[in-house]
């Protein structure tokens, strides 16, 4: 199968994409193409705009390819994510979208417009510690759907939707928020300090699309920063007071994260 | 009058509480009455939220007391705002609610439900330098509504809003958002990075409800953080950016901000 790479966020190391051109060439199962707009560097982001969209629509337009395969993350993507999904060429419909993090915006846009998506480990993942078992792990899902790489309590039969939260909370009222009712609907997040997550499952929690979701599992909330004073609960008090609060049945756990054991949560399972 | 100080977010520092009190005590035209609530500390927050929400409730209900000054910011208002304002007592529609940044979530809530509310200067504000001139102008205008004290564009028939950016973004879509047709919005921030100024703007234009504003003006976007690589755009150009991607007209820039010079918002200007 034909995996297109692009970098709607930010600009991925060409030192990763080499390694995972390599895991991709020794397993002899997919044809990794790495658009060359990953390597632009504008600011911030991995080439302007115009650019970044550019690459996208090429890729989502060409037959050849199977699935779309986001870099990395960072930020950007919510500044091309709806024009991405304007006027779709049949072709990508017929394509999967992997990616996480910022790449969040996208997953939203796409699930919206009918596109087939899910939330697990890019490219840029090969530089983590143990970042080799996230690329066989996308590898395994996009080229053979194996049940394996999948977040281990998704249910067939219920839809599920993973976000950052922080990214999730600022999709939130936008021309590209998913529809959430009865999902199943996964938060992680990685670098905010505790009060900064407890913000984010406020805004999260009291908009009234959003409790239309089934349930609410949370991934890992990681690196989070030192504060002073201590804020006084941990992350999983904080998730699941605000799911309490705001009437979203609080589910536990997910196996989801901005780490190499990040497992992959597509929208629609029974679809994939 | 009597000026009622409640802690809605963050601990109070005694000192600047003993400074402000002084200067009240020197002008002779202002009772200050600062709640001990002020310095409870419970993790992050001046005591639990329902230490918080008690105390100002009760300042709330009290007949003597014509102004509620917010103490400071920080974190923490938006998990009372709510219960803030169910049920109102007659007492609280008699007064006028003071404060700035994380205050913003119960300057929405109050001005939602009728309350008569301004952005503007905090007690904490006398810890800044020329921070002296900051406590004045909020007793200025507390005490005997001096025009001197406001945000010097506001027009005098057009109701106006001032919001911290990030705290805007997380209480939209929530049960405190306020109504925003029609009115002059005015946005500040302080220590965001540019992706997240970026972000939080593409989220609040991006909103149907922002976008009946009449128009957006930015204040002061201070202390940005430095980034690697650089974002590529300053915050006027991403403010104005994002104003004309969404069909907000960009009105230029106003005098608030996070510092001794923030000037006073009232939403409601011909109502006080």
């Amino acid at each position: 199968m034909k995996i297109a790479v692009v970098a709607p966020s930010c600009t991925l190391r060409p030192e990763a994409a080499e390694a995972v051109a390599a895991i991709a060439a020794a397993r002899g199962d997919a044809e990794l193409a790495i658009h060359p707009q990953c390597f632009l560097s504008e600011g911030h982001f991995a080439g302007c705009d115009e650019a970044r969209l550019a690459a996208l629509r090429e890729m989502m337009a060409d037959d050849s390819v199977d699935a779309i395969w986001f870099a990395r993350g960072g930020y950007g993507s919510n500044r091309i994510a709806e024009a991405a999904v304007r006027n779709l060429p049949s072709a990508a419909r017929a394509k999967t979208y992997l990616g996480y993090s910022d790449a969040g915006f996208l997953l939203a846009a796409f699930d919206r417009a009918g596109l087939s998506v899910a939330h697990g480990p890019m490219v840029q993942d090969i530089m983590r510690s143990g970042g080799e078992a996230a690329i066989h792990r996308a590898l395994d899902w996009l080229v053979r759907r194996d049940s394996a790489a999948l977040e281990p309590k998704l249910a067939a039969g219920r839809r599920a939707m993973a976000f950052n939260l922080t990214v999730l909370s600022h999709l939130l009222g936008s021309a590209i928020e998913p529809d959430f009712n009865g999902a199943e609907l996964i938060i992680e997040d990685v670098a905010e300090h505790e009060y900064r997550v407890d913000r984010a499952m406020f805004h999260v929690t009291a908009n009234p699309a959003v409790q239309r979701a089934a349930s609410l599992r949370m991934g890992r909330i990681s690196e989070i920063p030192d504060n002073d004073p201590a804020f006084g609960r941990d992350a999983e008090a904080i998730v699941s007071d605000w799911c309490a609060r705001h009437g979203i049945p609080f589910a536990g756990h997910a196996d989801v994260g901005h780490d190499a054991s990040n497992r992959v949560v597509p929208f629609d399972l029974a679809r994939n």
